[in-house]
């Protein structure tokens, strides 16, 4: 027999039209999670509600053994155990982070990988070492251009057996709040969150965050390794380069109202006022406005915006009153940012899956 | 417009054959989720990762307003608040927990509900007032045969509007070790798992342990809300009235060994000796033997289980060295109680996919 990761192995795919969430795109939604919609109700998300997307096996860390290694294009090397690194001057930030394949399960033809609705979203309080202050440290070399982070998690992903790895350009590394983080929400990272550290890189989609990091190097050519120049690029066809994911469009979500069919999950709500809350966030520029339809998307009115100027990285809260009458309804919600991006009703298309934003559509029904 | 709950709800329904898994099925996928089997590397499963389904929101319980009360066929009713609650004296205990619509997804025909492959399992420490202490307070009535719990959380199922509620007989309601518990691994219990209380009934499927209690009514006729008489029974046909599920059926399972790839989740070993591990349980007798299969069930191998006497509600870690050589494999464990009870190769098929305990197939190929 000869055999090798090819045998375990397949490229990337598009569902037939029609075709049925397969086994294998199951057996993904069963073992990941999103945000269960009701917990946009948190400023910070509770342990074990945040989105997770684990590409290979969360990987059991030993805390005691772990090392981070900082190498390449630097001055002075170093390396470090937890204990150094937690010694570093620690600095907490509110981070809302979306999985770059959110909504992928919606778009036709499907994209066949971890099928995502719309709730691969969560928020955390990250503390740990900003990651700029250990490269100024290792003293980064003039010729630099992108730094690596490599995790503790391995597999194969279209026939290419690796560590998971991903780089950020030097300039969005020695940005102030991207941390090197060591806690969620004031305890120990949880293993599926990264323990004992993940990088966190606010603004950008999941991707960039890299979990269980044990090795970081400077370097003076772009990486182009799966995650980067393969994975997580917006392509129309699988043989073209395409453009990297990147940071997070704008988007607001509304905790659906009422109370829920168990199976089909549409709401219920009696007539009368009914309070619509969500949460709205971007990558991009800050979340400024909020608008909120009951009936599809045809019409828009605007909500109230709370926390202007607070957690520049987290999502917004966002109110609106409804009088909801007997009938009905697809209700949504649309942010727009401080540049004029907004939502489309209709999302354009790519191969990956990656960067949706279209809007939420939310069945309910409203009777006596 | 004549608008009700059946606008929201329909009955429930088979899959028809080959019919892929549906929207409806994957947002429940999406919400809900399994152990990461990698996870069962822990003796207590860390915070969000233990599975989890709920049937309908995860409610927001203000435990600051939050009250129980203990009422019906007794000679003192009884309300706490939190606070009054912790103030009994309480008991840590150990326990599994298994979802009873595990397995249920790779049924034939698939009962359409929650899709679980094989994950929908966790262990933890469980810390709260015996059950029996507080029944015992309010002096249950000779003339009582059952417990009615009631939670928080509310919905529509199968056209029926209700608060999840479950009943127990009297005499497992009395078990020293069935807990109202306010704490999970000695934190207080996450929103998604009973905050502020929930019911712990060890050696039970999940859907006894009743989360969010807020009300307790002991009665002389037994019980037949929903969740009791129409959903969480084991029958062939719609029509029956079948019987009640209730304890966990013996079952074993596996981490997969070496590393996966993403998307089919096959596993990659090289050649040599690799350590197997899992965990079994039972709600039944004692788990006492496990075995493994590395040809797909044709042939069993006894593994070294660990444990024996500890932990009676909890699972039991298992060991095997397999010395793997180039090839395809499937790899299976199946458990053995107390009793001689054992794991079917293909599982008896009921109409709502409960009890499952058919042995796990873990893809693997070995190359060098």
């Amino acid at each position: 027999m000869n055999l090798d990761v090819g045998a375990v192995s397949g490229p990337g795919r598009l569902a037939a039209p029609g075709e049925g969430i397969t086994t294998d795109e199951l057996a993904l939604a069963a073992r990941n999670h999103g945000l269960p919609l009701e917990a946009l109700h948190y400023d910070v998300t509770p342990a074990g509600l945040h989105y997770l997307l684990t590409h290979f096996d969360i990987p059991a860390v030993d805390a005691a053994t772990w090392r981070l290694g900082v190498h390449g294009r630097v001055g002075s090397p170093l390396a470090f155990d937890l204990e150094a690194l937690r010694a570093w001057p620690r600095t907490t930030v509110r981070v809302t982070i979306e999985c770059a394949g959110n909504g992928r399960a919606r778009l036709e033809p499907r994209p066949v990988s971890q099928p995502w609705l719309v709730e691969a979203v969560g928020t955390a309080e990250w503390t740990g070492v900003p990651l700029h202050t250990i490269l100024t440290e290792a003293r980064v070399d003039p010729a630099a251009v992108e730094v690596v982070f490599t995790g503790a998690d391995h597999g194969v992903e279209r026939g290419v057996e690796q560590d998971y790895q991903r780089s950020l350009p030097l300039a969005e590394a020695m940005r102030e709040e991207v941390l090197l983080a060591y806690e969620m929400n004031g305890m120990a990272l949880p293993p599926q969150h990264g323990y004992p550290l993940r990088l966190v890189v606010p603004g950008w989609y999941g991707m960039a965050h890299v979990k269980w990091v044990r090795d970081i190097a400077v370097v003076d050519v772009p990486f182009d390794g799966f995650q980067q120049a393969v994975a997580y690029r917006l392509r129309q066809n699988a043989d073209e380069p395409g453009e990297p994911v990147t940071r997070m469009a704008a988007r607001a979500l509304l905790i659906p109202p009422g109370f829920p069919d168990f199976m089909s999950r549409t709401r219920v709500v009696h007539p009368g006022p009914v309070l619509l809350e969500g949460r709205a966030w971007s990558g991009l520029a800050p979340v400024e406005h909020v608008e909120v339809s009951v009936d599809g998307g045809d019409t828009w009115a605007p909500a109230v915006v709370e926390g202007a100027g607070e957690h520049r990285w987290a999502w917004r809260r966002w109110t609106f009153i409804w009088q909801a009458t007997v009938g009905r309804y697809t209700l949504s919600a649309r942010a727009a940012d401080a540049e004029g991006r907004t939502q489309p009703l209709t999302q354009a298309w790519n191969r990956g899956g990656f960067g949706n934003n279209e809007v939420q559509l939310v069945p309910v029904v409203c009777f006596e």
